[in-house]
């Protein structure tokens, strides 16, 4: 997190159109530099310009699919570190064949979806489950291992208790909030935040992704904390943002609640 | 409203890009859970997996408004209400003749616009005028009664006043507050909260409708009532949103001010 | 500004998607009416019910590029004041190419954009560099000159202290606060104020711009006056949006902090 807010890095986000505002504002929260750009003809430049990048399926068009692809393939031959959202891809043949391709082709350094997203991706076939099921417990475990396995990334599977882990070593998370289910965008934000912390920490990613997975943890309890009467869901959302513009590493360090699975 | 709580139905939501996270929000707001697909190759997958549909006409592009017709065509074979927002159609020949197409191809369960849109759509012809523009009054009354009956749609004409008719009983709604009128995508996010309450009640589409506008101007008025000094249209954005998240029926049963015409 | 209240004139604003919701709602603090359009089927035919065009290089993609050029095109025909917003140039040779034939092409009214994009555009080739950087100070001001005696168009150059110039007088302006940066969108937000004051105030293009940067510092002054302990950039850009809000001409004339150079 010092490394951060220091290095202050450069990361392209590709994220879908319903959440790209609150994954800027967070990027710039945290101390990193948002660039977003889903064109082919500009991914892949715009990727070479930056110290991370992260892909979200969401809303998903050919061309935004395109962009992607090229910017994760620039991405893998330049060193830089990706992190792929699965978005809804249990849901839609194109965002799964999506994912696919790009999993065959290159090698993400984080991987973050909820149960059923990474369930699906895990099994590669379309489930018919939504974006917000999460099959959690014992099996979200597996899934996640076996996925970090098959794949080379760290996987964060978010939900009632966040796991994240590299295939060998596994951490649950137990920081967050269950009003952050109710923010469009709130897993969204979470990637843009691990692109943060792996662009400022390539060389530790299984670190990095659970300091990200921790802050954005302890950013929702903040959030709530701050929460006033009569104040929703839309409140909730600028105060989980305020969180992270405020939280500064002796709080990570106090009020991170993880543990190493088995 | 209590059907909506219970069931958190799976709303499909083709939201233009301008107001898709206020959209997106608003439905988690309302207990619903949104999700938002816009691409004609994954449209009609996603609407099907979705117990209701909303689609907007702004900030089209051909690809998009073959997705809305593939979704909105899918949604009619299934039985999935599904709402037309037909932003702006009175000053685009491109947007009016997708609404055109898409009406002449499906029913919807309901037509959401201000007045000058709803005219436009009912002369199906281009009138020059814009968005926000209402021809309200007497003529609205006719409007909507005359584009529920050619439609088959509960049709709502938003504007100082609001009517909703099934093109045989007409309710005014005399809830709301003028300052809906300064956020932008105030309309589409009555149309997503349309698309909700349809969604929990498929088979009571006028009343569903009438709760729905109900609600949404009720939560106008509170939302007015929390601005504080000093404070503008960005605030009172997220206090709408606030509103629909903290609203309970008992709230919906006393505050709501509707008559029927006549 | 009083123009502005008075006139409330329709602008036409082909935004980015990572800032359309902000600067749908700067567009309706300020008085303004914003209509969002992007397609070449449609955007001239919007532009032309229209009093002002602002159009960001943002998440291009060749389809909204082409909307782009042919509503400034339609803008050029008609006498509207059209503003140009050349996110990123600097760092992708597709918005540098749009940004080359627009200008071309057509004259804009006013340009803005920081130092590393003006540079860029002035120069007309790439430079490598990305979004947030300035090159300001006396370079600033040689290349804001440049530009606008080369294009005809007034030029805005944000950073530390702003510019604003028609190539023969020049303003500095010293409003603003340093936290305007971290908002995602600040700057597409000034543009499109920018586009309002012009539409407001075709003839007087000079005074129409500097009074709008003037207004968008006094504003970003407001904000973080505003900003109670525990916020961040979230609640800043709320506080941002409400200022325009409630900024009256006086607060205006009597917080405004310009020089003329030299």
């Amino acid at each position: 997190m010092e490394n951060l807010r220091t290095a202050q890095p450069r990361v392209h986000c590709i994220a879908n159109y319903v959440t790209a505002n609150d994954c800027a504002n967070l990027l710039l929260a945290c101390g990193a530099s948002p660039i977003m750009a889903d064109d082919p003809q500009e991914a892949a430049q715009i990727t070479s310009a930056c110290a991370g990048l992260t892909v979200s399926l969401g809303t998903p068009s050919a061309r935004r699919l395109e962009g992607m692809r090229a910017a994760v393939r620039h991405a893998g031959e330049l060193g830089i570190p990706a992190v792929l959202d699965p978005v809804g891809v249990g849901a839609s043949s194109l965002r799964m064949e999506a994912a696919q391709r790009m999993l065959d082709e290159s090698r993400f350094a984080a991987i973050r979806g909820n149960g059923a997203e990474l369930a699906a991706l895990s099994e590669r076939a379309l489930n018919g489950a939504g974006i917000d099921d999460a099959a959690q417990g014992a099996d979200g475990l597996e899934t996640a291992l076996q996925l970090a396995r098959c794949t080379g990334a760290v996987v964060i599977l978010t939900g009632k208790r966040d796991i994240v882990t590299d295939g060998r070593t596994a951490y649950r998370v137990s920081n967050g909030h269950e009003m952050m289910r109710l923010v469009t965008g709130a897993g969204c934000m979470l990637t843009a935040l691990v692109g943060a912390y792996l662009a400022a920490n390539p060389d530790r990613p299984l670190e990095a992704a659970l300091a990200a997975v921790c802050a954005m943890g302890i950013c929702g309890e903040r959030a709530h904390a701050h929460l006033a009467c009569g104040e929703g869901n839309a409140s909730y959302r600028n105060h989980l943002i305020d969180a992270v513009y405020t939280l500064v590493p002796q709080d990570l360090e106090r009020e991170a609640r993880y543990a190493v699975y088995g």
